[in-house]
């Protein structure tokens, strides 16, 4: 397709969408005069307020550029480089991140295979089995997604049933919340209640209407001894912090994140139910945040890809929809149209 | 001072600077519908030959976050775990970066004392002489910031010579340009020129006017190699690209390095010729590009910080003033008067 | 079992075994006078030169602690820290080496599935496809077991079809050696051969009758390049190296390599004889060099293990018992009367 | 000099030196029949006892290969990779160890500069004032050599001193103790006195009378955690453990180390009477174990060093010579009689 239209949208990923007006105009409202850099300014010192009303008074966070630093980040803080990660084989850390934590935290990852992108109790206990021996990784952290990379929504007793397990083994958990506003409107709960039991959360704006910037939210204090130094560490120190901090401000201070969220949720429900009725195709998995997988005829993916962007599976025909907080319904219909055309049932 | 003014400017860093009108501009333009993720977009692919055209056909660019991480990047696409990086004791890399050189790229920096910040072919050989054993890094590559953290720029002749000396011993020369646009315009010449020999650039333009990011530019391919998987692997690839693109375009197209860089030089010419000439004060480092160092009488400093935020080096009682491209002739005059008065000469 | 006593032997592992007289006598002979530390003595030259008659007059070799180090030093030197390694979800390197590889090397391994622990060139191919991304590892190193944890050889046939796949994909091959003596026995071929097309060897004696002490080969020089200095970075470098040196002096020099593994694989041999044959256990993989695989019924486990050491997988009831250069056709006897009794086959 | 014939000694270091009979015998001993590997036989429990008794019940031991191993395990035990480390700009972990801290650790090493090697509470404090900022390591570890690299060894108030020093600012110390049995000795005190305040303690053999073998000994049990995992994530994790615990057993059980080192401390002595004395040379620092380091007339070093092997800093004419515990009062004759010759006052 053209992607090169400087107007034009697509479902590809909510991070080909534009930045939403009130993060620019915050931008803008930031942009006079100096400010102390690194975070010594006052909007950052905002920022933090807000980040522990929303968090609870004993967390500590910190700005970082980007979702793979904060999973990075909250890695290297909470494990020891003999120690180990448990995640799924569909996790972002493990399959989307270049060994960056394998790298730099050192660690290494016990994948377990999802097959629908949850992590369970029971799975993670079977992982785990056996790896006491000095031959093996110690698990120190358990890391799911929250929503999944498969686009489901942890309940909220599932999360705690998984804290529970961590309790237990003496595990911590780590939330990878890139996407943890689409999770908490799904859930009709706060930021809070959709990170569960979280020891740490990399709390993402990026995908939401942001320009740039995430937080490493540690919920366990405990984790974020030396933080300030390990974020200068892991090349995640802004130096012109006001810009990253006003972002976060707009973002939490009138509830943009659960508007921006709460939109992009919807439009992920119209167009799974397009696809579902309209359509006839079968979905992957259950539509529960702003993420809709198809199954595609394969003879009919190229036609679907002539006007339209985004990522299909080949081998598995499955198709990746994923819906933006500037996607419009109209989006949805031409979108719908083109696909039923490419399907044969205009 | 009062630092939470929204409008007030000092002269504390260059990084304390507001975002120039033309790259908020520019990111304003690229605001509307959809991009590719991750740098396929039509905004930096056009920045990516602005760089071209700027620094060669050969050369590649990678886009980054920061600073630090430009320059951890560079190191780690040019050195071996076992291998050693020559620079001074001055370096940012080595003071100013929480050993992220050491972590990340895993190399040594086996540090020269530098009087003035300067590195010179003589320090260079004298410390890696006798470094071939194997109880030693092997030296592989040689760092300099151009302009120093003392805010001297090095002269052509003298890049030069870094660079016969490197090709003499198989050594990679690294350029720190954080500044390098202060560089060029001190020197009157182009960027590509006041990086020398360099085979890889940290090229900055955060503390000449931008909002954030940075650019790796191997300017000897070889280097490159593998670096797009490197720069994922240090945390440093920007998901929506765009708006990073977008500020270096606008940073290289039109001369805005330019223009800025001679704005602050001059503004920095103002303040050393007011801080030599009225003010009496002895100037700690000739100055070259935008920073001036002053030794100012230890009784006085406190009087000076009052209505001013700046460092100050209470051991030796040298201030460090760096002007930006938003500092103006007023607040030269305004805090020269500040200045006059705290010294008793009002 | 009492394990204890100080003339006992049994099947746990061919490191539980002592050293081979020879191998005492040559580090006694070894220990007069004074020799100059880390490799520059006298038996290190007459070593190195035992290993380029061995492996090739290019090949370059590099004597460490221990297989882990070997592994480690063999996979640094061949990757970067963005770079991958296919292996098995088998391999040592993987399950056995406390992530040492992730950590020192930094590198991500990408494991296959392998019901037999062997892997195959389709198998890696299709572990391969589509890695190409920036977002995930650069496929660079394929590293096999010879034999494999499974017992298993691989043969000229096979060795050469991986061979082949890596040149294809432009990999390289690592070879984890720390049987390999076991291995040429079973092919009937030398070390060499037994290694295939291997860039980078890791070749083992401490499991064949040394004390301590591994090789790291490099058949392919390319990859040995600062080999000397990433030895003593990764800790692999011992100082008083004659004794590391003497051991595989006498270990090549007159064949005590090949008398040591073919005793080891002949009682092997034997044992699974007695297993298959007497016992009527079934062996879970073919036996091929020095170690039987046998599915015990539950029941008798525990009964067999009273009198013997060994290791048992209480999933699957499969036994592993590793033959030694020391171990006797009447400790097979023994065993085997003791299993029996256990099986209530007595 | 010819350092080929088998039974010639000379003074060059303490690692040129031959193992000790009593070791020698003690590894026949240990080599009947099989022995769990990986530290779980007889010989190692009854060595760790042997370290409890000498360091203390709280203290956990770790046997490992070398002396840089177990630098680094202390290291990387005690620091988080944002952390730094003070040392002298002599210090073995900082000039020979080919930058593993850094590589592994992933820490920066603060160096003082050191006239004599030695740390002084005053230089730490000194060095690590102002280092608290986000932007550079925080300090965590104090590590030094005992006895250090110019031969001295601290005396037990220096040692007081600096764990002083590291309590009230919340640093560790880590004594690096490659020859504390020397250091013991020459201040007449046990090892565990020896060390002083050390938190971490990397406990030498090697060279004095050991084939291989070092001992990390952790007085600070709290550092241990984990130390299980990370000796083998680090490749220090010998399987055949029994020969290096047989080592210790040897040295520490019947006062080996005593008579090794009071022995080489003797020749030591005798060595710097003879220089200071008959052949008139200064001596670099004072003899305190069993190093001696002399200046020598630059135009007899070629002549010294025609009959004799051993280091000489060719700027310094400083010559190191070590002795060992088989260099005998015949050897220091011989060397003497031939240094007389070169300096031309036979």
């Amino acid at each position: 397709m053209d992607t090169e239209h400087p107007s034009k949208r697509w479902f590809a990923s909510d991070n080909n969408a534009s930045v939403h007006p009130a993060i620019m105009e915050a931008l803008d409202r930031a942009n006079h005069g100096h400010a102390i850099a690194y975070g010594d300014d006052v909007i950052t010192a905002r920022v933090l307020g807000l980040f522990s009303e929303t968090f609870g008074a004993q967390s500590e966070t910190f700005l970082v550029w980007n979702g793979t630093g904060a999973n990075v980040m909250a890695i290297a803080a909470a494990t020891r480089p003999w120690e180990g990660v448990v995640c799924t084989d569909l996790a972002h850390i493990d399959v989307d991140e270049t060994g960056a934590a394998e790298h730099i935290a050192g660690v290494k990852l016990f994948t377990v295979p999802g097959t629908d992108g949850k992590l369970t109790p029971d799975a993670i206990r079977d992982r785990v089995s056996g790896l006491g021996r000095v031959h093996s990784n110690l698990p120190r952290l358990v890391s799911i997604s929250q929503p999944t990379e498969t686009g489901l929504v942890y309940g909220i007793e599932e999360l705690a049933a998984l804290g529970e397990l961590c309790r237990e083994r003496g595990l911590h958990l780590h939330v990878d919340g890139a996407r943890l506003a689409n999770a908490a409107v799904s859930l009709g709960v706060g930021l809070r209640e959709a990170a569960g039991p979280a020891d740490v959360l990399s709390f993402g704006g990026t995908k939401n209407g942001l320009m740039f910037g995430e937080a490493v939210v540690f919920l366990n204090p405990a984790l974020a001894q030396g933080a300030g130094h390990l974020r200068k560490n892991v090349l995640q120190l802004d130096c012109k912090m006001r810009y990253l901090a006003a972002q976060y401000e707009a973002y939490l201070a009138d509830g943009l994140w659960r508007a921006n969220a709460a939109h992009a949720n919807d439009i992920a429900r119209r167009l799974g139910e397009a696809a579902a009725g309209r359509l006839g195709l079968r979905l992957a998995y259950a539509r529960h945040a702003n993420i809709v997988f198809a199954e595609l005829p394969p003879g009919a993916i190229d036609a679907a890809l002539e006007n339209w962007f985004f990522y299909v599976d080949r081998a598995t025909s499955v198709a990746r929809w994923v819906c933006s907080w500037d996607n419009t319904a109209e989006d949805v219909s031409a979108f719908a149209d083109d696909l039923a055309a490419a399907l044969g049932r205009a």
